[in-house]
């Protein structure tokens, strides 16, 4: 129930809990705080608040990538443009994010007052522009128009799987208004018929003489939720396939059909040549980004190539378009099914990450425990770097998901999204691994895991520094150094209440039997190395 | 000495150190790392390792407010992004701060690769374009007009006091460049003799009959660097003046004419009367907001106005183009001598913080023994909040500094910002004040404090969330509290190398003590109540 009657507000909260958003993300600011009596007075919608806006757009990118939609509040100015860049990550990445701003009063826009969190111009457009070109969808609501725009940027924004940005000023909010009158409409994916026929036809052709087809998935196939369709036509059509790093963990790597991370010139030898070589490639919304394919050292023959897009499909230099990729992979399935019979039934298995050299601890301990102690429906969160890099080498257990921001690539963005997604599931194992030059630029949402008591499990990589950028370029650089930490003490102190089982993993076998043992119960946990 | 040969981003660096930076703030990242190269190897300028983005814009504008220019670098997309609520406040505030943004190659861009640290389309002009609405200036550096596009830059910051954006892709950066062959040129503020002719004679006709003007500064004056002339015209025609919060500290508070700070219709009665009962009142780069003027309670007619702006005065309804403040205040210093004869020369006294009430320790003994311990030459440094409101009612000793960011009013500015400050000035004592709520969005820099081993002082006010948002809205509300903290021990896990020495301030008396004796030659000390 609304704080003082129904109002433009609650409609959003409305429409927002239609679309799925059971939390609302952010950081109080007086143009919001109206508002938010709303958000606390909602049924089904939780306020979480989180330490500061880039963490809170972070954390609501990590809840989307599990719910698929989230929904982020930040106040004017200072509070928006504090959560660009997380913004921005969740444009880049797809991951749908519906971003509101409370805003300065009409009376005070329109007198063009020189309001605080304004830049002192007495000009209100400014951070509009600014998040347009990072969102599919903007609103500037007004009480007229509150049902049209607020549903316009909801239906864009699942539509899309980007971003949405709505203004709601502090009067508009609390303006009367009515209850959704009839459910939201879903905007529907083009479907040509004719498309469809020419595209089986194409298919066919390719697929008739080829001897050792493969397939290619990259994120695009997880973020318009097409998992079943192309689990089925790998599996059903024992096609051997790949992920690239970009959509890692998208179908089940527990598949017989399953052969590893594609990732250019440097991929295992079996796996690249079966990619590669392949006579047919079937690419589920593939992109190639530079750091996912070792700066586009992929080799990918396009006359050999069946391209699957979100809308569209591309064989050779013919476009199939207003074809859905869930329907494309229904049509290529069947086809598949006509041939699949003369083509190979065993493939190529995942290399298994290298054993280490020493018996003295390493990174590859850390990730051969990793591969051993990771379950079903855990979700592993890791950030960009060295972490990175080496999740490709993970064959992940059923049902798990992998969050990876690996095209924005922006560090520290995992805790906070790690935070997220645990609340977005709030039965299923979150691991994270960080590093500790990731660790210090959003550290302080690891007190909001705590303020929680959320059973996340958190392994710091205290490699001293910016790792992945001394390997780049300045090993022995002292901008690539950081400020030394003491991690486990800062950690307990992020809470007066709660406090977090830290470990020392520091020798092989620790970090396996944290996994193992305590991992699925244990609370909020620190292990730096 | 630059690492490979001079290069463009050796020329950079020669202009900024040239314009007065001496310090380079910022982020490591991929795409900067090879102008990292060339500023370590600089002379006279030092590169400062921030935790994150925000934190060092917030740091850039916290040295610029000293140093009067300052840097900031960052890598593309994710980094720049970050920063740009720091680069905005700066745009707000007038801090002229130059941001820098490492790029991909050039090659890359043409291209329209799908680079890391992108939107996955293929653009590069996105950030740009964002970054756009909140600089002054910007330039997308070549190889051909390296030289006139970072000139232009740098020019357009001095003049304006705003941020400038350059764009530095890293192909760019170590291309051959010459050093420059003149030293960078100034604009210069257009200058009106027939304007300042007419000037005159409209401030002789208002002061003419003038029997108690007053004045008002503001913080344009600061900015335009005008506190000499506009102390000179207070001091010799002994008229009474006051700060608005927006200024607070521009002029010698010391001055027998310092009647306090104006913020409408709830300052002082005293000093309400003298600004707005005053004949004339002549306004010194004063504009005014929502927030220093009690939601602009401010009364003032305008037919008894002079205001001096940064480049031409407004008297009534005419407006004297083309005279820059200093010399604006030239002229009406000139006309207020022949009339000051006649003008009392005894003041209202600045009105002291309020007694407390009672004997528990409480916000009315910290400001009180804040003002007790406040030296000359201090660097005062608050955050927006109850800690800013309660600043307006400090009388500043001489030669200090106030740093409050009340337009923009980012939470969580002021450590960083402090941390910038104190950078710019090594030798003066830096005092931070800063609540709970605050403190939590950009901690991790008071572990940049340690790293450097600065001897700042921090109170931190540890008063259980969101207290200025209480009082605007939600007193009990659930959405003000935040996560609670181990403050000092949080602080001390900061660093382990140097340990701060951490005082519980929860008595009265501690904090003045603290300020008196151990405050100038302490490390970086936490204290909390």
């Amino acid at each position: 129930m609304p704080a003082e009657g129904y109002n433009v507000g609650c409609y959003l909260i409305d429409r927002l809990v239609e679309a799925g958003c059971g939390h609302l993300f952010g950081v109080p600011g007086d143009y919001n705080l109206r508002f938010l009596d709303d958000v606390m007075a909602a049924e089904d919608f939780q306020w979480v608040g989180c330490a500061n806006e880039l963490n809170a757009a972070y954390s609501a990118d990590g809840y989307a990538r599990i719910r698929r939609i989230g929904a982020l509040l930040t106040t004017y100015g200072v509070g928006e443009l504090s959560a660009v860049n997380g913004v921005a990550g969740a444009y880049a990445e797809m991951n749908p994010v519906i971003h509101i701003v409370g805003g300065p009063a009409q009376k005070d826009q329109n007198a063009h007052s020189m309001m605080h969190h304004t830049l002192g111009d007495g000009l209100f457009h400014h951070f509009g522009l600014m998040s347009e070109q990072i969102s599919c969808s903007t609103a500037y609501l007004r009480e007229l128009h509150y049902a049209r725009d607020i549903d316009k940027v909801i239906q864009d924004v699942l539509f899309e799987k980007r971003p949405g940005y709505i203004v709601l000023p502090l009067d508009v909010a609390t303006a009367p208004a009515e209850p959704p009158l009839a459910p939201l409409l879903r905007r529907p994916y083009e479907l040509s018929d004719v498309s469809c026929r020419q595209l089986a036809e194409a298919v066919d052709e390719k697929l008739r003489n080829a001897k050792r087809p493969a397939a290619l998935v990259g994120y695009h196939c997880d973020r318009f939720l097409c998992q079943e369709g192309a689990q089925r036509l790998v599996d059903d059509a024992h096609i051997p396939f790949a992920h690239m790093l970009l959509g890692k963990g998208t179908l089940n790597e527990q598949s017989p059909n399953y052969i590893g991370c594609y990732y250019g010139a440097t991929s295992p030898d079996n796996l690249r040549t079966t990619v590669e070589d392949a006579d047919v490639c079937i690419l589920v919304g593939v992109r190639f980004h530079d750091f996912g394919t070792g700066y586009f050292t992929q080799k990918l023959d396009q006359n050999r190539k069946i391209e699957i897009k979100p809308h569209s499909v591309t064989i050779g230099s013919k476009h199939y378009q207003q074809i859905p990729m869930a329907k494309a992979l229904e049509i290529v399935r069947e086809v598949a099914l006509k041939y699949a019979d003369s083509w190979p039934t065993v493939h190529t298995k995942p290399e298994r990450i290298r054993e280490p050299t020493s018996e003295k601890f390493s990174a590859y301990h850390f990730w051969r425990e990793m591969q051993a102690g990771l379950q079903p429906n855990d979700i592993l969160v890791v950030d960009q770097g060295t972490s990175s890099s080496a999740t490709a080498g993970l064959v992940m257990p059923e049902h798990t998901n992998v969050i990876v921001q690996c095209l924005w690539g922006s560090i520290g963005y995992s805790i906070p999204a790690a935070f997220g997604a645990q609340m977005a599931a709030p039965d299923r194992r979150v691991i994270l691994v960080v590093g500790d030059g990731s660790a210090q630029l959003t550290v302080q949402e690891w007190g909001t895991f705590l303020r929680h008591d959320l059973r996340s499990m958190i392994f710091l990589v205290n490699n001293d520094g910016y790792v992945i950028e001394r390997v780049i370029h300045g090993w022995n650089a002292e901008y690539n150094d950081i400020a030394a930490w003491n991690w486990c003490p800062l950690i307990k102190a992020l809470s007066t209440t709660v406090q977090p089982d830290t470990q020392i993993v520091n020798e092989p076998g620790v970090a396996l039997a944290a996994l193992k043992s305590t991992a699925a119960t244990a609370r909020s946990s620190a292990s730096t190395r």
